[in-house]
């Protein structure tokens, strides 16, 4: 591990902590205002809400790595035996950014056709930009991570392609009234996932020491928030838009 | 780490894991009640349990820093290596300040283009007055300490001055029976408040010592309490007398 200063492994802590609380907070609000929406969203918002819980989880095991891999005396951080886990990282990507796709397919309410093929084929493409992601950042050796990093950028290329371009036709069906919702939500999905190969490349481009680790674990931190979080308040946003809009009259008698 | 007596020690400890307490308990009395307010506030009371959750979360880290940072043996206490995280507040404060403001201006149930305007300006200018009073925190110098204070100062009288005068207007469009529990609300923002800027001056008038470390330690805690408890019961009981107010026949039919 780089050595870090104090203000740097504190920075780094508090970040962690701070998206425990927001993954949990925001689990608990996708739950609760579930039975607010209509039923045929509430699949859709289940599945925001595990995605956060998902990442809450992690991010626990992620801070406990954390505090475990250095020795922290009268602020001067030195690390310990035990090496920091990022692995956990692409354990929580390989289950949430799959279902993250799905959830943004699902608000959509396609057709029950179209949901299942695009969901299917989204989800396989997620899992398998970080199954193809991982052999590379657990290597040190350049070449090797910029092998499996090429790899892993024809499905992230693919899924930003279905993005821009599959999902455009879908979006023009959508109610008036959530289109500016639905394609900032797709926009931020492109946007926020290209962080992640960027941060990727830090290491192989020289780009190392105590501020280059820190930068990469708040970037990380950062990127998950917005990309799973705000994400999940947009799609919440969206489903009860939606559900205002198309079962306004029975949904007085709605139970959850 | 100012030396503390045992008894300043022990009163610091108890008040946390009072404060854990009345948090986690207030959390759940939001969400039970959550279902018997009528649907258009119940967004309104699922924040201001998220509220009450996220800081119990964070007294419950905030406590075992506290007890990390000293070393206590035949009721002598003594720093230990580890330095208490007082930043747990600040990362607390990031998301329960600007999400404290929003219950309050939902459960005024204002036209929805004023809801939305209003609770993106108290959020962004909320967020604002934490973020600028961070550096000021983690500084021992006194000018650094001055200048973030008086910069957070900045977006801290403008929220004052929107909740003096903005809000006032509003709370005449609110019905008879809760106008004064509102305005209670809005007082209890205001006062409570004022007391974090106080706090975070002792340092800078040469109030030190383990006396100084304890009053502010119990000082922040109590504000906490009452700004976040004390006015998330005030807040649930608005929810409720106007929602047998507006919706009392047809409440008795809504679940969920």
């Amino acid at each position: 591990m780089d050595s870090l200063t104090y203000g740097q492994y504190s920075l780094v802590q508090n970040a962690f902590s701070f998206t425990i609380a927001v993954m949990f907070a925001a689990t608990v609000y996708f739950f609760l205002g579930r039975s607010q929406v209509a039923p045929a969203y509430r699949n859709a918002i289940t599945i925001t809400g595990l995605v956060t819980l998902i990442a809450g989880y992690h991010y626990f095991r992620i801070l406990n790595s954390w505090e475990g891999a250095f020795t922290v005396s009268n602020q001067a951080v030195t690390a310990s035996d035990s090496k920091f886990n990022d692995v956990y990282r692409y354990v929580d990507w390989l289950l949430t950014v799959p279902l993250l796709l799905i959830e943004l397919i699902l608000v959509m309410r396609l057709s029950p056709v179209e949901t299942t093929s695009r969901a299917t084929r989204l989800g396989v493409l997620a899992a398998l930009m970080i199954i193809l992601g991982y052999p590379g950042e657990i290597s040190a050796v350049s070449g090797t991570r910029w092998l499996w990093w090429g790899l892993a950028m024809i499905p992230f290329l693919i899924i930003v392609f279905e993005l821009f371009v599959g999902l455009k036709k879908s979006l023009d069906s959508q109610p008036e009234a959530v289109r500016g919702l639905i394609n900032q939500a797709r926009w931020l999905t492109i946007i926020s996932w290209c962080f992640y190969p960027i941060v990727f490349v830090f290491p192989m481009i020289g780009f190392t020491g105590g501020a280059a680790t820190t930068a990469v674990q708040v970037g990380y931190t950062i990127c998950d928030i917005v990309s799973k979080a705000v994400f999940g308040v947009l799609i919440y946003t969206i489903a009860s838009r939606k559900s205002a809009i198309e079962t306004l009259p029975q949904l007085s008698v709605q139970t959850g």
